[in-house]
């Protein structure tokens, strides 16, 4: 079978701790792919990693059929692309895949920065970046609540996890933690849509495998710490 | 006619200066698509933007049959699948698609912000911004040499301007001003298929008319250091 060949030469390097690694493998986890893990934790980065990824040398890095393919989201769509398998991550809609990616990018654009900053700052930096934080939760659980597009939905991607649910997936264990780290115990008591949606796809017994823990959150903050 | 219809209700909300404005008209020019242009120079910001793009309140922002679509590649990518007609702005093989992603995803995340840096920064911080542009546009004059999906042809797109093309054609007006700005004259010395890149996108019929010249650059970085 031509599909099983295909899939035979699929290959993820990859971090278990990083959230950037754990978007595709819960893509590839989605559309049932078998695929090889090669971990790489960057300390050193891997003479692969530096071959396969020379521009940003940087995990995760999908590797099919020889040929890489970099930066989380894009290697998201490329899965959708390539393996024209259920389920769908992407709507079919014009405007609702542009409105897919327009969230995926406010994730990692304005989330990720800002999370990353609590994780990584200290003091009076930490206390900013964990209001943005809570600014851009906000906006998402705004969006949760009034988007046409996802307003009543179980998921950003309707009744299924899709490309939107993938991206936020990838760092909700780092918003689980901000409680803990912050010790702070209202980061998401306004936000009752978003919370929902985290325990819900936690809960996903294809995600549930895959999704990092705090212990996995701490191991990422200290390469985060110790590679920059 | 349907299209017709349609086509009367596309509406382009942005400044006849700005770089990510610039790349959805060249879109739109391709694919011979009317519209409407709403001027916004962001002083004030209209009405129109906060209802139209609440979440980061910029332009541009393409309003079609009343339903806005914001950030400049995801509107050329909401064009491309929304307006089934030649020329074809993305690859159909996915791996060729991701490839075109990659290398939009690093002209706003690598380019654009060393760019940034040289037209808005001082001294010591801006010639760091330029160091970091020249790099950025050597990485670019590589994989027009090397990158099996570019190399020996006109655009990045192959024969016809594509995505990549767009994005970079975006801000070619800022990296043809490096050298007026920063009083060197061998910014794109080393860079003989870049160099040709700019000269051929800057010369088609299509783009010609609507490409920024140093006026518009100028004009262009005023309002940003305005806003800022």
């Amino acid at each position: 079978m031509e599909a099983c060949g295909e899939e035979r030469q699929v290959k993820l390097l990859g971090a278990l701790w990083s959230p950037f690694v754990l978007r595709v493998r819960i893509a590839l986890a989605l559309k049932g792919i078998d695929y090889e893990f090669i971990e790489d934790n960057l300390q050193p980065k891997s003479e692969l990693l530096l071959k396969s990824n020379p521009v940003h040398k940087r995990i995760p890095v999908l590797i099919h059929n020889g040929k890489p393919v970099c930066e989380s989201m894009i290697i998201v769509q490329y899965i959708e692309e390539a393996w024209n398998k259920a389920p769908i991550l992407m709507p079919k809609d014009p405007y609702d895949r542009a409105t897919a990616r327009f969230w995926a990018a406010f994730i990692d654009d304005k989330l990720v920065p800002s999370l990353r900053g609590v994780f990584t700052g200290q003091g009076e930096q930490q206390q900013k970046a964990l209001e943005e934080s809570v600014a851009n939760l906000v906006v998402l659980e705004e969006a949760l609540r009034t988007s046409p597009c996802f307003s009543g939905k179980l998921y950003f991607g309707g009744d299924e996890i899709g490309f939107v649910d993938i991206a936020l997936a990838g760092v909700s264990a780092f918003v689980k933690a901000l409680e803990k780290i912050t010790n702070s115990d209202s980061v998401l008591i306004d936000m009752p849509l978003l919370s929902a949606w985290i325990d819900r796809i936690c809960e996903d017994n294809r995600v549930k495998e895959i999704t990092l823990d705090l212990a996995k959150v701490q191991e990422s903050i200290a390469v985060l710490l110790a590679i920059r």
